[in-house]
């Protein structure tokens, strides 16, 4: 998307890749919203540590990335023995995916390009192969979250009030985004919205990335903390609730996301308020059969018991925890709730909008694979 | 409520009189939780300022305040003219009563003070029995707050996961507390419980006093982010919910209370959990017909967009703010939200625990006035 930085316009993606350095172009997520910086590592180690660091985060990035990484890789590899490339190449490949162990994106991405790697026949072909590989990888993930837009921007009238939860934004994918595609794709065919971000405690990615996102396409919106959005909801100022999904269960049709999704399913049910799931095709699960069986990740307490953010008042500003509660007390903090099919009216995918029941008859179009 | 203070425990109200110094004594709750700290104010004006500066905050709290300063100030007037002395006394009264001009608590406390005063013939018989009425207000409260317990504690069984929201405990009365009381005296009876503090953003009371609180009595409790309620009570971790209300329409049963109250009742509703409502007779409005009508305070925006705690990994911990939004983005920040009759299982008060519907029916035994 377009980041305007020091009065300068420029479209960006969250990754990229430079063939000439052989280099894979990040943007330091870590320092949003306070600062906008490109960092690039030098070597697939470099590249997996980004990923570790969370430099880089969200499902379709963080593939991507690995994707670029494994190409990155193989690019740096002299010589045109491919017994020892192959060898070196499933280094690399380990290296990446050990980044972050519990995410299945970076080795689904890196299989894709071992896949299309294993038609070249010398090393420079297998070379060459891996780079295309990973470039279509990133091609493909904006061509979904455009689809995603396509689709959902029928949904979204001139005028309307939209609650979005967390960030399912294009910094969380190549570019676009799952829940915001529908938003942005809204803009570009001039329809006017006001979004309303819920900040997204503990980790306040709403506060933060999406709003600076919105902010940036000059999107109308206002944060809220997540206790508000019953009693908008209740005052008849929100219109439509668009949500992205780390995991949805292709056989049952429920989706497990950020921590406080589930309530504002449960709210948006209660006031006939539509509660979308915008998602690509590759986070739906085939395989598990009751959201109550998702692994829901017990995080750090510290998230809950303080907050990350700029100190003011200080000659310079500095990012800086701060401890908010009672010293002596500790915290429960799961990381994701599941939302059963029955508080979801659609599920937005680059194949088109489904009711939640519908994605396990319509599972041969929806890539389902046994 | 008993406090340690290093190592010494020792019991506490939230506001106290010191005849000897003519002061009134306050928690400073403002340090709280980082540090337990007792102010004496020398005179009615450092009461009024002690009163708008929130180094006391709560209903039951300010209206004992608001008592005892009328009577520091009646007690510094010297001389026997009673003209002269009435002169002064409405003077003290109008001090106080501007002090934190939308609440009612302390015009309410005044007047019962004033009432008491008018029995007395001279100076010195009115200085007497202002001071008198003003520990009498402060003893009703504390006995407002006993009953709340005593009711309330049968609604709690052994072993039982309860949920609170905001901060309706005793640092918000004299003692004791509204939403609190029932735990505490569960606690006396030998009932083991559990208590999710929801933290309560923006301002984070829930975070920061009501857990200060537990841990004082020794309540086992943990906080949780607003968002995760949702997900406890489906997972089955949640037996109870009960909360206080800054007002209570007599008419129709509704709740208003801090922003988020409403969201938790009707996740309570969903997953058929009690949610109770404890609150002292003193905030029952007979007069408004609906609860849309009840004004919603909006506050200011960088209480979302941010959050106050104490700096760590400095050489010397400090409270103070930091921002955690996008810097260019807003805020919308409705302070408290109005929960419907039928999601209220019911409502303790000092006189019985009553459903919201019984409240009109049985108006003369609760204090009605036309």
């Amino acid at each position: 998307m377009n980041v305007t930085v020091q009065g300068r316009t420029r479209h960006y993606r969250t990754v990229t890749f430079d063939a000439a350095h052989n280099a894979v172009q990040l943007i330091e997520q870590r320092l949003l919203p306070h600062e906008f910086k490109i960092v690039a590592t030098k070597n697939f180690r470099e590249t997996a540590r980004a990923i570790t660091d969370m430099i880089v985060r969200g499902a379709g990035a963080i593939g991507a990335t690995a994707a670029y990484g494994l190409a990155q890789g193989a690019q740096a590899f002299r010589g045109s023995d491919l017994k020892k490339f192959t060898g070196h190449v499933a280094s690399v490949y380990q290296t990446l995916a050990d980044a972050r162990p519990t995410a299945v994106d970076p080795v689904n991405a890196m299989n894709d390009v071992r896949r299309e790697m294993a038609r070249g026949e010398t090393v420079a072909e297998q070379q060459s192969l891996a780079l295309a590989a990973a470039e279509h990888f990133a091609d493909e993930d904006v061509r979904h979250c455009k689809a995603i837009g396509r689709h959902g921007a029928r949904l979204i009238r001139n005028g309307m009030r939209v609650l979005t939860h967390c960030n399912a934004g294009w910094l969380a994918f190549v570019d676009i985004g799952s829940a915001t595609a529908p938003l942005y794709a809204a803009q570009a065919a001039g329809k006017k919205i006001h979004v309303f971000c819920d900040e997204t405690r503990p980790r306040s990615q709403g506060a933060t990335l999406t709003a600076w996102e919105l902010a940036e396409q000059k999107i109308s919106h206002q944060i809220i903390a997540d206790n508000a959005a019953g009693h908008l909801m209740q005052r008849g100022e929100i219109d439509l609730v668009i949500v992205g999904s780390d995991r949805t269960l292709g056989r049952t049709g429920e989706v497990a996301n950020k921590i406080g999704t589930y309530t504002k399913a449960v709210l948006a049910a209660r006031h006939k308020i539509p509660f979308y799931v915008a998602i690509p095709l590759s986070t739906i699960d085939w395989k598990l059969k009751r959201g109550f069986d998702i692994p829901i990740e017990e995080r750090h307490e510290s998230e809950v018991l303080g907050a990350w953010g700029m100190v003011e008042n200080l000659k310079a500003a500095r990012r800086a925890y701060v401890r908010v509660a009672n010293p002596s007390s500790g915290a429960r903090n799961p990381g994701f709730d599941v939302t059963p099919a029955e508080l979801i009216t659609s599920i937005i995918t680059p194949a088109g909008i489904f009711k939640p029941a519908a994605l396990w008859r319509q599972r041969s179009k929806l890539g389902f694979e046994k």
